[in-house]
């Protein structure tokens, strides 16, 4: 078993903040991060594949494929959006980087059918990620 | 003379249109960056200072004091923000990367007076920045 | 269950010697890491925490917060200082990187109450790094 | 336990192609890989050790020895070098990164007597990349 | 005036020699670079315009469009290639990264209309790189 | 003409203190980096030399040379030393990012007789650095 990773990238902008609270304890929980006109990140997504390469080929998954699977399944759905309001699969959806990373493994664990999803990770800043391996969370979707 | 350089970083969302165009003229100028609800980035910002080292202390300029100052005039009004709206510096002013750091040079200029500020360079993705050295330059406010 | 990283750095300086050992054992072993004027590094800490998203924010843990907490308790205590000489939490203790990491792990571990620390990495120089998950080490304390 | 890990790096030029298959095949799969006189690449090479710090010297492994041992056994007899053509561990293997990934894990485990080889991480981009961990795993050798 | 900056990357292979020198001179300047069989990297290049933001758009150059061309005319030419063999414009020229860079300048200046073409720079590892500003430079075509 | 550059590091530590004030005056203008037993960094050099290619060898200057030089006269020098102690070129000399700059170009400046030293850069974080193009400098020698 070989781990593989592509690297792809996108640019969005959100706002976090729970629309059952009012604008007091939303801007005492996510202070600047409630700004109500919203902010970004270039976010950086690295997704691993994990399995046996192919005798025939040496490859556990073809990262050319990979990359277009990324492209068409999850950068061109978030590029360049507002991930609270323009992505049908966000919608309701608190967009911290943890429910992003999320609903990213939903998108693409069942397009991958050479070997099997392993990890998502995913950075908001150079500074802060996160690694989700597809346990079960229960994520809120509001309204 | 040497040249001595701080980076800092801020997030900010903006959406790039002329507000005296139509939609259709400002999708096919801007395309995914006209999106109405905005996009964001991380922007990197580096900012240069020229000068001689003072004999006393080898300093052309504290670098602990240019990154308060850094911190003040720009990061303060810039991260976590949205670049049309938020920012008094930047109304009516189409937010391209190029505009924004001229921006930047005309808020910091004046407040280096150890040295002289010698150049801005503002990245809007890894991949993607310019650099300024303060000529004039006509930037259109809008509105 | 959702890991989430932050990164921050210090620089500080070391010598790494076994005060057992005459001058010369010290300089087979450590060679030019035994310098007794000591040299120093820039550090980069990445500090895991390992949790369920609150379904109520989105977060396993504020960044925010994690951010203020590292500063606090690690950050502040190391950086600019000489690891052998300045830091109460490394007294006798080699500071080589391996060391450095799991005396990091024995303070934060009880601060992080959200979630569980999950692991520690630490960078000595872009090209060598140690990676520790809590399990029990002894540390060898000298004089 | 602690793993601690050393990053070196070489370049190097290579083609994918199965010598069982005809030309338009190997088109087919491998694409812009499989032109007839190569492309290369900066590899990065990243090797991880696990094992406890020796309470004498609180190294787990010395890094200086690693890298030195790193050089001789694997980055002289990959670096300028043409992967199909020039080293004799890779003889009649398709050089992916995958299989390079393996037998670089091949030569290096049984030269690790301190401690235990735990990871081979192997760049072929900065976008893509593989882990392993030495579970078992069949590679083709044609010819 | 302001300088825009778009990076872009690709991989080829080359080998380094004087065609009209015999192997032992090769071997003597090139060292390892001279492998017949060639070697290769991952080829960093940065291309920048100089010029003024247009005041209807804030754009100096219109980065998307400039992404375009740089894979129509320089990247789709170079990316897994081996330089010495499979690319038009250079033919009988030693692949140094000096001469690369000159030449791919030659392609892109009649190129750039809106604006100047400022600078090349390109990176043959993450530790070697050149920066050329367009200067009558004499480059030897053998053979 | 074209610029060609290599990159190379280092780990040091110093101490920034002016030996003509007492400890209040240096504490007040050098903060933390005053503190008596000193901190230290992973220093980046760059250094680019100016000139034109060879037209035999396509070489401004040879890279695999110029590593090997910088290797013998600066590295070797520095790397693992106390800046303030242990260094003959920068006795007396406070070592701010600044002043081992300059006095990086003295030690080079002779020794490159292949095209120019055009410019010295010194990275003290990977936030904080300098650029240096040989200026005429006055450097306080103390003590």
């Amino acid at each position: 078993m070989i781990q593989i990773t592509k690297r792809v990238d996108f640019s969005a902008s959100h706002r976090l903040y729970n629309p059952d609270w009012d604008f007091d304890k939303n801007e005492e929980v996510f202070d600047k991060c409630n700004n109500p006109n919203g902010h970004g990140h270039n976010y950086i997504l690295e997704v691993t594949i994990k399995g046996n390469p192919d005798p025939e080929t040496g490859y556990v998954y073809d990262l050319k494929k990979l990359k277009l699977l990324l492209k068409e399944k999850v950068v061109s759905k978030l590029d360049h959006k507002h991930l609270n309001k323009d992505v049908d699969f966000l919608q309701g959806i608190i967009p911290t980087v943890e429910n992003i990373a999320v609903m990213i493994w939903r998108i693409l664990e069942p397009e991958i059918t050479n070997g099997k999803l392993y990890k998502i990770k995913l950075n908001e800043t150079p500074d802060s990620w996160v690694e989700y391996y597809g346990e079960d969370i229960e994520i809120n979707r509001f309204g």
